[in-house]
Protein backbone atom coordinates (compact mmCIF):
# COMPACT_ATOMS: atom_id res chain seq x y z
CA UNK A 1 0.00 0.00 0.00
CA UNK A 2 1.17 3.42 -1.10
CA UNK A 3 4.84 1.99 -1.49
CA UNK A 4 5.76 5.76 -2.66
CA UNK A 5 4.98 7.03 0.30
CA UNK A 6 8.79 7.97 1.69
CA UNK A 7 11.14 10.57 2.65
CA UNK A 8 13.00 12.58 -0.54
CA UNK A 9 16.07 14.21 0.82
CA UNK A 10 16.66 17.56 -0.56
CA UNK A 11 20.10 17.55 -0.04
CA UNK A 12 20.07 14.37 -2.24
CA UNK A 13 18.35 15.52 -5.25
CA UNK A 14 20.39 18.52 -5.33
CA UNK A 15 23.41 16.50 -5.74
CA UNK A 16 22.04 15.15 -9.09
CA UNK A 17 21.40 18.78 -10.04
CA UNK A 18 24.50 19.92 -12.63
CA UNK A 19 23.22 22.73 -14.53
CA UNK A 20 21.44 25.93 -12.81
CA UNK A 21 18.73 27.60 -14.25
CA UNK A 22 16.57 24.17 -14.89
CA UNK A 23 14.72 23.03 -12.06
CA UNK A 24 13.72 19.32 -11.53
CA UNK A 25 10.60 18.14 -10.05
CA UNK A 26 10.82 16.37 -6.93
CA UNK A 27 7.23 16.03 -5.69
CA UNK A 28 3.63 16.65 -7.27
CA UNK A 29 0.78 17.20 -5.03
CA UNK A 30 -2.94 18.54 -5.98
CA UNK A 31 -1.67 20.12 -9.48
CA UNK A 32 1.06 21.73 -8.13
CA UNK A 33 5.11 20.55 -8.32
CA UNK A 34 8.15 20.63 -6.14
CA UNK A 35 10.53 21.44 -7.73
CA UNK A 36 14.82 21.86 -6.75
CA UNK A 37 17.03 24.30 -8.63
CA UNK A 38 20.73 25.55 -8.65
CA UNK A 39 20.92 28.90 -9.68
CA UNK A 40 23.70 31.10 -10.38
CA UNK A 41 24.24 34.33 -12.15
CA UNK A 42 21.75 36.65 -13.48
CA UNK A 43 18.62 35.01 -15.28
CA UNK A 44 16.02 36.67 -17.56
CA UNK A 45 13.33 39.25 -17.18
CA UNK A 46 10.00 37.55 -17.36
CA UNK A 47 6.31 36.91 -15.98
CA UNK A 48 3.92 34.06 -15.12
CA UNK A 49 0.62 35.59 -16.58
CA UNK A 50 -1.09 32.75 -14.62
CA UNK A 51 0.73 31.31 -11.89
CA UNK A 52 2.33 32.81 -8.48
CA UNK A 53 5.41 31.23 -7.85
CA UNK A 54 7.50 30.18 -4.85
CA UNK A 55 10.93 30.56 -3.86
CA UNK A 56 12.20 28.70 -0.24
CA UNK A 57 16.12 29.78 -0.51
CA UNK A 58 17.82 26.58 1.30
CA UNK A 59 21.37 27.69 0.36
CA UNK A 60 22.97 31.39 -0.27
CA UNK A 61 20.69 34.67 -1.03
CA UNK A 62 18.62 35.07 -3.86
CA UNK A 63 18.44 38.90 -5.22
CA UNK A 64 14.66 38.74 -7.02
CA UNK A 65 14.68 42.37 -8.92
CA UNK A 66 11.18 43.76 -9.73
CA UNK A 67 10.13 46.97 -11.70
CA UNK A 68 10.84 49.19 -8.84
CA UNK A 69 12.81 47.65 -6.31
CA UNK A 70 14.40 44.24 -5.47
CA UNK A 71 14.18 42.21 -2.99
CA UNK A 72 16.42 39.68 -0.62
CA UNK A 73 15.31 35.95 0.46
CA UNK A 74 18.29 35.03 2.56
CA UNK A 75 18.44 30.94 3.78
CA UNK A 76 15.94 30.10 5.62
CA UNK A 77 13.06 32.45 3.50
CA UNK A 78 10.96 32.34 1.25
CA UNK A 79 8.70 34.52 -0.93
CA UNK A 80 5.97 34.43 -3.43
CA UNK A 81 6.05 36.45 -6.57
CA UNK A 82 2.67 37.33 -7.63
CA UNK A 83 1.13 36.21 -10.89
CA UNK A 84 1.58 38.93 -13.60
CA UNK A 85 4.89 40.52 -11.85
CA UNK A 86 8.03 40.98 -13.97
CA UNK A 87 10.88 39.94 -12.00
CA UNK A 88 14.75 38.76 -12.33
CA UNK A 89 16.35 36.53 -9.81
CA UNK A 90 20.15 37.36 -9.52
CA UNK A 91 22.60 34.73 -7.63
CA UNK A 92 25.75 36.45 -7.33
CA UNK A 93 27.27 33.29 -5.77
CA UNK A 94 25.13 29.77 -6.40
CA UNK A 95 22.12 29.32 -4.62
CA UNK A 96 20.25 26.31 -4.11
CA UNK A 97 16.08 27.07 -3.86
CA UNK A 98 13.03 24.78 -3.50
CA UNK A 99 9.46 25.90 -6.13
CA UNK A 100 6.11 25.33 -5.34
CA UNK A 101 4.70 25.79 -8.90
CA UNK A 102 1.46 24.46 -10.79
CA UNK A 103 2.14 21.85 -12.65
CA UNK A 104 1.92 24.38 -15.71
CA UNK A 105 4.42 26.38 -14.95
CA UNK A 106 7.12 26.86 -17.52
CA UNK A 107 10.30 28.42 -15.92
CA UNK A 108 10.65 31.55 -18.26
CA UNK A 109 6.86 32.07 -18.09
CA UNK A 110 5.83 34.05 -21.23
CA UNK A 111 9.29 34.24 -22.74
CA UNK A 112 10.52 31.55 -24.40
CA UNK A 113 14.28 31.03 -25.52
CA UNK A 114 17.03 29.25 -24.61
CA UNK A 115 16.82 29.41 -21.25
CA UNK A 116 13.20 27.94 -21.38
CA UNK A 117 13.67 24.36 -19.77
CA UNK A 118 11.45 21.14 -19.85
CA UNK A 119 10.80 20.18 -16.26
CA UNK A 120 12.32 16.59 -15.48
CA UNK A 121 12.42 14.85 -12.57
CA UNK A 122 14.75 13.50 -10.58
CA UNK B 1 3.91 47.69 -6.74
CA UNK B 2 4.14 44.60 -4.51
CA UNK B 3 4.89 45.98 -1.05
CA UNK B 4 3.79 42.62 -0.24
CA UNK B 5 6.60 40.75 -1.87
CA UNK B 6 8.84 40.47 0.64
CA UNK B 7 11.71 37.81 2.25
CA UNK B 8 9.34 35.75 5.04
CA UNK B 9 11.81 34.00 7.21
CA UNK B 10 10.82 30.31 8.03
CA UNK B 11 12.72 30.30 11.77
CA UNK B 12 11.23 34.20 12.79
CA UNK B 13 7.44 32.88 11.86
CA UNK B 14 8.50 29.76 13.81
CA UNK B 15 9.08 31.69 17.17
CA UNK B 16 5.96 33.29 16.99
CA UNK B 17 4.09 29.47 17.19
CA UNK B 18 3.62 28.41 20.93
CA UNK B 19 1.38 25.76 20.85
CA UNK B 20 1.69 22.09 19.19
CA UNK B 21 -0.47 20.40 16.22
CA UNK B 22 -2.00 24.12 15.29
CA UNK B 23 -0.43 24.99 11.70
CA UNK B 24 -0.40 28.49 11.24
CA UNK B 25 -0.08 30.00 7.45
CA UNK B 26 2.72 32.03 6.07
CA UNK B 27 2.02 32.32 2.43
CA UNK B 28 -1.00 31.76 -0.15
CA UNK B 29 -0.41 31.13 -3.91
CA UNK B 30 -2.52 29.10 -6.25
CA UNK B 31 -5.07 28.31 -4.17
CA UNK B 32 -2.67 26.76 -1.69
CA UNK B 33 -1.34 27.43 1.32
CA UNK B 34 1.95 27.33 2.90
CA UNK B 35 2.13 26.77 6.87
CA UNK B 36 4.30 26.22 9.65
CA UNK B 37 3.56 23.75 12.70
CA UNK B 38 5.12 22.31 15.60
CA UNK B 39 4.29 18.94 16.53
CA UNK B 40 5.26 16.96 19.87
CA UNK B 41 3.63 13.55 20.66
CA UNK B 42 0.99 11.48 18.56
CA UNK B 43 -1.94 13.37 16.40
CA UNK B 44 -4.83 11.68 15.65
CA UNK B 45 -5.77 8.96 12.62
CA UNK B 46 -7.48 10.78 10.07
CA UNK B 47 -7.11 11.27 6.23
CA UNK B 48 -7.69 14.17 3.59
CA UNK B 49 -10.17 12.56 1.23
CA UNK B 50 -9.60 14.97 -1.33
CA UNK B 51 -6.34 16.91 -1.01
CA UNK B 52 -2.75 15.40 -0.66
CA UNK B 53 -0.68 16.95 1.92
CA UNK B 54 3.28 17.75 1.97
CA UNK B 55 5.55 17.57 5.02
CA UNK B 56 8.88 19.38 5.29
CA UNK B 57 10.68 18.63 8.02
CA UNK B 58 12.38 21.61 8.97
CA UNK B 59 13.92 20.48 12.47
CA UNK B 60 13.67 16.92 14.24
CA UNK B 61 12.22 13.77 12.84
CA UNK B 62 8.47 13.11 12.03
CA UNK B 63 7.48 9.32 12.02
CA UNK B 64 4.17 9.14 9.76
CA UNK B 65 2.57 5.71 10.74
CA UNK B 66 0.33 3.89 7.49
CA UNK B 67 -1.87 1.35 7.88
CA UNK B 68 0.69 -1.29 7.30
CA UNK B 69 3.83 0.33 7.97
CA UNK B 70 5.62 3.78 9.33
CA UNK B 71 8.21 5.93 7.36
CA UNK B 72 10.33 8.92 8.67
CA UNK B 73 10.72 11.97 7.36
CA UNK B 74 14.22 13.42 8.66
CA UNK B 75 14.76 16.94 8.63
CA UNK B 76 15.73 18.42 5.20
CA UNK B 77 13.38 15.59 3.93
CA UNK B 78 10.04 16.05 2.09
CA UNK B 79 7.11 13.77 2.21
CA UNK B 80 3.51 13.69 -0.03
CA UNK B 81 0.77 12.11 1.96
CA UNK B 82 -1.62 11.22 -1.22
CA UNK B 83 -5.53 12.02 -0.42
CA UNK B 84 -7.60 9.32 1.09
CA UNK B 85 -4.70 7.79 2.97
CA UNK B 86 -5.22 7.53 6.54
CA UNK B 87 -2.24 8.39 8.55
CA UNK B 88 -1.14 9.74 12.54
CA UNK B 89 1.85 11.79 12.41
CA UNK B 90 3.86 10.83 15.67
CA UNK B 91 7.09 13.31 16.89
CA UNK B 92 8.66 12.19 19.65
CA UNK B 93 10.57 14.80 20.39
CA UNK B 94 9.44 18.34 19.04
CA UNK B 95 9.35 18.54 15.44
CA UNK B 96 9.25 21.93 12.85
CA UNK B 97 7.01 21.59 9.81
CA UNK B 98 6.24 23.27 6.71
CA UNK B 99 3.08 22.07 5.36
CA UNK B 100 2.15 22.81 1.37
CA UNK B 101 -2.00 22.27 1.52
CA UNK B 102 -4.93 23.71 -0.46
CA UNK B 103 -6.64 26.94 1.23
CA UNK B 104 -9.32 24.06 2.11
CA UNK B 105 -7.71 21.53 4.17
CA UNK B 106 -8.26 21.30 7.43
CA UNK B 107 -5.68 19.58 9.81
CA UNK B 108 -7.33 16.58 10.97
CA UNK B 109 -9.29 15.79 7.90
CA UNK B 110 -12.46 14.20 7.71
CA UNK B 111 -12.38 13.78 11.53
CA UNK B 112 -13.75 16.95 13.28
CA UNK B 113 -12.29 16.88 17.20
CA UNK B 114 -10.42 18.93 19.74
CA UNK B 115 -7.79 18.32 17.79
CA UNK B 116 -9.05 20.24 14.96
CA UNK B 117 -7.62 23.98 14.26
CA UNK B 118 -8.95 26.86 12.37
CA UNK B 119 -5.99 28.50 10.50
CA UNK B 120 -4.85 31.66 11.09
CA UNK B 121 -1.60 34.13 9.58
CA UNK B 122 1.11 34.48 11.55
Amino acid sequence: MNPNVKGVSLSEKLRQIDSYWRPKIIAELNGQQVKLAKLKGEFIWHQHDQEDELFLVIKGKLTIKLLDREITVREGELTVIPRGTPHLPVAEVEVHVLLFEPITTVNTGAVRNDRTSECEWI
